[in-house]
């Protein structure tokens, strides 16, 4: 089946990326991405996820298949990449399918931050509580890109409007410098349906944060 | 005339829709449209209306004609299809013809919430002056997709800078709940003044939160 | 060179304006235009500035050239038709080339307001501190179009995600009443670059603010 | 009523210009530009009509009115401003209304060339056919941009699919140097509609051959 | 699986329309709908097949899956819902991934008409070409809407450039009136694709066609 | 200054590229990229030259620089890059700053082939007319992506209306097959200016045929 195939095909790429070293910050693609970069670099130890998106993407299946961009986070945890109790999901929303997803967090442990309680609790306490979750270890970071809010992000293939801004997802972002960041990703990005390019410079510039904290990371770990 | 025939037609439309005792919750369109539509379902008692939009609607007669979009609140308040002591406007903006249609407002008794004070009142002070002025009456929802910020909401007509943000339009709905709707409607869409999708995304959030509002309320009226 | 004979021209229009009174409020085309403007009406006393933009624009040369987008503020300030002590540039933000620019602001005193001492100061405090610098001389207002978030205005030539908000600016600018503002001007603006038109409208919107205020101010001078 | 009004204030306009001797060239705006136009340069003595266009607009009302884009050429023979015999209209198609439009060109002569009898003829065919109807007497060009096909001008109200290649439009236009042309109009361009800036840049163009064809026989005339 | 189960679910639905003697006339959607409708319309009788497209669509598998939009006439020959003899094949170009699907056609005597050849025959041979190979016989028209150049429909999956224009596409469908038409349908329009709105407007028109086509069809069936 | 700069570098880095005996395949950037190219390929003997486009591209100086996207023909033949009498422009058309470009063309007589001239040759008669320019010797196809009708191409700095479709040009391409290419570019995509994605589609597809022709030629100069 092709799907396995190429998450198998990934998953050889980014295991010599994480031979010599390196953190990988990936441009996506669909939010399937993320298991055969994890698989790549967190063999060894179960990483922590902080995860914006406003889908938590841990359906046991999705339209009849396993490996997709809604199960990505279940598999992941089920083959113990991610440790769940040092997972938090930042922006989820929208309408649903089924409480299969969130059903499976509560029972794990994931921190699943809604947009309510994003807005209860304030960006600086956001910021504290992906602090608190993740601690000082491994931490891997992935962005659905739709996780922002619409108007900041409308080239991707299921916005879902009242999301998180742009402003506070950079801001996010640089206030998690000093944390053990082993890789990141941004993904969900669709250039055709974005025709003001809004969503490609967005992305490019939380790559560009994204690049930062892995940097600030490999330096810590080496010294 | 075709514009007063089309409000006819569609006036004997929505009163089979009521006559079935359903809450007819409509895709316009120009703002016109509701005032056919609260013509078959406040015939016999006026009904409220919460009304977000950056224009009042309320001048006697625009570019020669009577019955238009903005005119339409100021038609239905003068046909008693509408109490005017249980209208509230929100997001009230933008340049001027004249002042013909808010002088019109104070006399009748519309409470208008300019961006201004839209501001000043916070978000949760907004929900509780629109509850407290419809209170427990019939309340029809009207949503003009140019009350929302241009950001949000492009593809429109006339958009307005400086508008509502969507998360804030989809929080005041579901603030909502419980409140005795009897229909509404989101007009001014033009999907061809769309190309990022957008406004199309939005507005067809906004009317799932207004179904969800007209279910509760019909639920609420059966029993 | 024609960039040198452009900007010569440019002058020579506005003295005729300036010559009558008159207070020009311009749109551009990129962030040269201020400098030939500034020559025509800031000739005889230096003029304090309240500047929206993401970059300093106070670069030495850029790319190579002295005359251009980046350089237009240093080039006034050395020219003598700016006071530095009478400058503030908000919404400073996105990623460098050097640090050429800030240094020379903070070496003659320009008061730059980052996005992040934007955040923490709040509108109101930014407000105060724009009257605070340029107080109760003349002064003109130049808007590049890319201090507004992408969202507010993709249609520009160097958007930086994070930016200013358009309510915020039109709020800003209309607390400004009362200012001896003597010109002003929105530069930047990219219509092919602006399918949703929404970069055009708010520009426009701005222009308009911008008018009122000229219009306040000349008709204090005259009274 | 003002559509009656706004085409007196054009034609109190065009009369200016008409008396002063020039041909004017006219950017619209809907295609109910041609009538006040017509009014002020062809009141004493009937013109010759070049109309480019999709539809015929002789309906003798639309859609409850007297005076709009689908009745200007009906309007413009009855008051005698149009010769019919010197009329001829080339790219007719499209799904239709009803037959009381061609009815009407049948009865008093205009000579209509649909899209099917237009690729019969050939461009060369064509040209013949226009310099054979309008001959030496003096002519009007009158361009609903709809003529067009979609693909060369999308932004516009009422593309019919099937139609005018841009670059026959042009040679077309360029054959017809020599006519006694004493005005012309491109209308039906809507920007907002016209996200690639395709419909902006061929209406340009098409303008300027306009302005070639009206100097060269406004040159003719004076000699 | 969900792709059989919805190519089940659709089945059903086309055997109610067949059942009442509807000839149907879809708009999808990927090119995997014709399967379905022609289980249900040509179950009892081979149809014959005219497909406006840049791909043959007769691989026998693509991408690891049977049923899709590559495959479907292929299947529908292995399931005797197509008289091969009957299938013509216009537009057919592009990059290719392999000749299986070529090769399929020649084996079981498709009628490809390449993009080459089309322009050799020029339209009026092509349109012989179409009654000569269906003939008398029940025929289905599909339309690809790939086939259209992509200057014509810019809105669609896998655009292919140097392809069939839409007049000629027009024109080609009113030349088959008489055929004995049972359905048609127009796939691969994606309006999220299609900021200038034009796949669409092309499409419509040529169902609208489709439409016409069928109505003659049934006409004649029935008398 | 940074665009000679550019050009060495550039220059640097296709020597490389020509040291191994490989055929350069740019996509621009701006036209003014085929001269650092050429002096890189055709530094030992002069090339022939095939250019697409709407522009000669042979003016002396453009806004008073000498080496722009609108000088690179002038300058490539001044070195001795390019053999005059085997250079050919196709497509030649628009409006115009002056005649110092075409005037310098006949001088060193280039053949240059305008739109009109075009059209009167055929597609075939433009084949031939290509080939016996040519000839045997090595040439180089430069395509500005405005050659193009902007119907086919908007995204470009500079559309001119009326040229070449894309399927004339995809043939006029594949029918060099024997040539001796030794190179070739596709410039002026914008891809900003193009939210149809048409011409990103069209100069890929074209890339793919400039690649196909170079790989014969290679093939055929290494037997």
């Amino acid at each position: 089946m092709s799907v396995e195939r190429s998450i198998a095909l990934i998953g050889d790429f980014y295991r010599q990326i994480h031979a010599v070293g390196a953190a990988p910050i990936s441009i996506g693609g669909d939010h399937t991405v993320p298991l055969p970069v994890l698989r790549a670099i967190a063999g060894d130890r179960p990483a922590g996820l902080i995860q914006i998106d406003s889908h938590a993407d841990t359906f046991d299946d999705f339209m009849g298949t396993k490996y997709n961009h809604a199960t990505f986070v279940r598999r992941a945890v089920e083959e113990g990449l991610l440790d769940p109790e040092r997972v938090i999901q930042i922006g989820l929303r929208g309408t649903r399918y089924g409480d299969d997803d969130t059903d499976y967090g509560k029972q794990v442990g994931l921190r699943m931050v809604t947009m309510d309680e994003y807005e209860d609790m304030g960006r600086a306490g956001v910021i504290a509580e992906i602090r608190r979750v993740v601690a000082d270890g491994p931490t891997y970071v992935t962005i659905d890109i739709d996780g922002l809010d619409p108007k900041d992000a409308p080239g991707t293939g299921v916005p879902e409007p009242g999301g998180i801004m742009m402003r506070d997802a950079q801001m996010i972002l640089r206030r998690l410098t000093g944390l053990d960041i082993v890789g990141g990703d941004i993904c969900e990005v669709v250039p055709a349906l974005d025709p003001t390019g809004i969503t490609c410079i967005n992305a490019a510039n939380l790559m560009f944060e994204l690049t930062c904290l892995a940097a600030v990371a490999i330096d810590r770990r080496r010294t």
